[in-house]
């Protein structure tokens, strides 16, 4: 390397490590807050009544995961797009019902993530920067591809049951600050990825006198049912919390920190912070999971759903830590949660300022994944994941541990250096 | 020592060491079950309406510390058994109204522990042996000697409107099974003495579509609010769950194990399994906490409280490395923390069977204290405790941790050899 380059690239070095601090600081300086629940159409801009959601980066119907068109199959008949699941093929391969990745409409959708105008949906926005994101209302099972009338009552339900409850519960409460809501149920064995007991717990108990305020009695037990049966109820928030401030944190000019990381299935993409709006992506790979009896590897959809945003700002793997109990779960040891926090420090730009690891003596979890650190280091990031089934019967198999191809990645780096090199 | 002495020590030791497994058996094999709140003095055996429980060993009234005096008065006004504080002394110094421990009426105390007949309590049942016990519906004021027309109020709406919705939902709930709850807790930051938070918020909402149910409308946000604003509202139920335990692992021959551990600010008490009834005392010391802010050292009542009955099964300072961030709170790290629960492991006869930690990979808490290892090795096992202040304004102004004294292991320890030697 001349003397020149060597200036060239320390003054490069300087410039992305300062965007990359800003990058940090946005995704772990901000708060942000649960503001209400609203039907999807009403509340997504540019959420047409013919356009359905899915996870992960942009993908054709005919590349799609079966798990996925399953569930795009369950959205174009809960619409009223088709009325049978030939007809919903059948329009999805005109045309007239048109597809695109959750994360393009400030959205996240765990799973298959099909979400579509007659869903109901949290909104989340950012304290500082002002934009909203969204994510569905957790249900059960069209995220894992079940279609059939039990699930279309159930999302009518949480549109026209839970949805407006929670809605006047959040306004009446002034709005629930998640950032600092997550921060104390990680100090309470959740990573809120994979386990979200205790935030759901806290948030049922915060807001239980809102609730009891708003609804019908003949409403309230069912309400609080969702959340006595629902573990996982806070996963919604704290995506769409995720998507909220890294959507802030994209556009930094020079910065290598991934603010995007999603699977649809086939593949994983990433987006960048100093790299727009462009993905980069590479093929889905196995999870290494706990499976629930009669179900077993062959049976994996591999990685997907969006829900891999909470590990971009410092949740899932990156605090599994803080989540021993989820750790033994996913088939691993306490000892052996901490040691992957610590390898998903390696590839981190920075450390959180608003989530802390008790048993590292408080230490920040690691925020930011540096593509510059992926490759230089080899070392792929741990994400924490739910596994699909890539069958009937259709459903949640089991959970587990997954990293991301490096190919991602790689061709990300290659592209950053042509533009900033 | 000769021959003849030698076997009978080795089969004493022996005689001993079995008693001991069945202690500790009936500590951590056990379930219990919350089977409703009743009035005190409706479901007490023995709680006449002009007798007044306190925490810790017997003590009369000329001895009892300024905060418990005041606690006793505030029942004895509350009973209608004196007109004003001074007619309240004058009852009392007559004899009319009398003082007992709550240990000795299947009950426990946190903090000074006045209870009197009409009072709400939770009633715990030993599912194994069917004895039951009771401990009242955390309260915040009275029980730090506050005695003023809200207390009164807050206790009366404790008996007339929390504790009948929360019989009916447990009913309706079919009992909470409590050992089974506070495990689970156990695995989300709590140790059930200084934090409940886990607990109450697991609670509140596995009880919440109960709740909902069958409280009317009108009452049912006051409800929800008691258990979003008292973190340690579970506190009750786990001190009545011990109680449970403890008293079915009470009377066992030759069982060098500790089954009771009560404190009343003036001496700490202790009755041991193989020794009845008997109670052997030393100090109340001082605790070793952090305060709120404007209060000391100097300000703080000695160690008081039956809360300790806790530490008995396992809990409290026993699984301090559960509550990492809550061992952070009293002023340690989280390595201390462990450390602390290590350090009562030297002294205690068994493993929690029922209770588990995570970051030592799921080795069971420490339980059973046996006062022989206490005096052999000098060890006085870590008591986690909240601090009552001593004089006006009355309340709660800290928490921390406190050793009793060595004094009535010692005496037991004697007793004991008298006995059985």
């Amino acid at each position: 390397m001349s003397a020149h380059d060597a200036a060239v690239s320390t003054s490069l070095g300087a410039r992305i490590d300062a965007a990359n601090a800003e990058v940090v600081r946005r995704l772990t300086e901000v708060e942000t807050t649960w503001v209400g629940v609203g039907r999807a159409g009403d509340v997504i801009p540019g959420l047409e009544p013919n356009l359905v959601l899915h996870s992960g980066p942009p993908i054709t119907w005919d590349r799609m995961a079966p798990a996925q068109r399953r569930s795009v199959i369950g959205a174009a008949l809960f619409e009223g797009l088709a009325a049978n699941e030939a007809e919903a093929v059948a329009v999805i391969e005109r045309g007239d019902v048109r597809l695109a990745p959750c994360h393009e409409y400030a959205t996240v959708g765990a799973m298959t993530g099909a979400t579509s105008a007659s869903m109901a949906v949290h909104i989340v926005e950012n304290d500082a920067f002002g934009n909203r994101a969204y994510c569905k209302v957790v249900e059960r099972e069209l995220q894992f591809g079940l279609v059939e009338p039990s699930v279309f009552e159930f999302l009518a339900w949480l549109r026209d049951g839970l949805g407006p409850v929670l809605d006047d519960a959040v306004r009446r409460h002034g709005g629930v600050k998640l950032v600092a809501h997550t921060a104390r149920a990680l100090h309470m064995g959740d990573e809120c990825h994979n386990r979200n007991v205790a935030a759901t717990a806290l948030l049922v108990r915060d807001l239980g006198p809102d609730i009891a305020a708003v609804a019908r009695a003949a409403e309230l037990p069912r309400v609080f049912d969702y959340f006595r049966r629902v573990d996982q109820a806070y996963l919604g928030l704290v995506m769409a919390s995720a998507k909220a401030l890294t959507d802030a944190a994209g556009g930094i000019e020079a910065s290598t920190v991934v603010t995007t990381l999603a699977r649809n299935g086939v593949e994983v993409g990433i987006r960048v912070s100093g790299l727009g709006g462009d993905w980069f992506t590479g093929p889905a790979q196995p999870i290494d999971g706990a499976f629930m009896p009669g179900f077993g590897p062959a049976d994996a959809t591999p990685d997907i759903g969006d829900s891999a945003i909470v590990e971009t700002v410092g949740l899932g793997a990156m605090a599994m830590a803080n989540a021993l109990t989820a750790g033994a779960i996913a088939g691993g040891s306490a000892q052996q949660a901490i040691a992957r926090t610590r390898d998903n420090m390696q590839v981190a730009a920075g450390r959180s300022r608003s989530f802390t690891i008790p048993v590292l003596d408080f230490e920040g979890t690691p925020v930011g994944i540096d593509i510059r650190r992926v490759v230089a280091t080899g070392i792929r990031p741990f994400v924490l994941t739910g596994i699909v089934g890539n069958r009937a019967p259709w459903g949640r198999i089991g959970a587990g541990v997954v990293r991301p191809p490096l190919e991602p990645f790689v061709a990300a780096l290659r592209e950053f250096g042509r533009r900033f090199a």
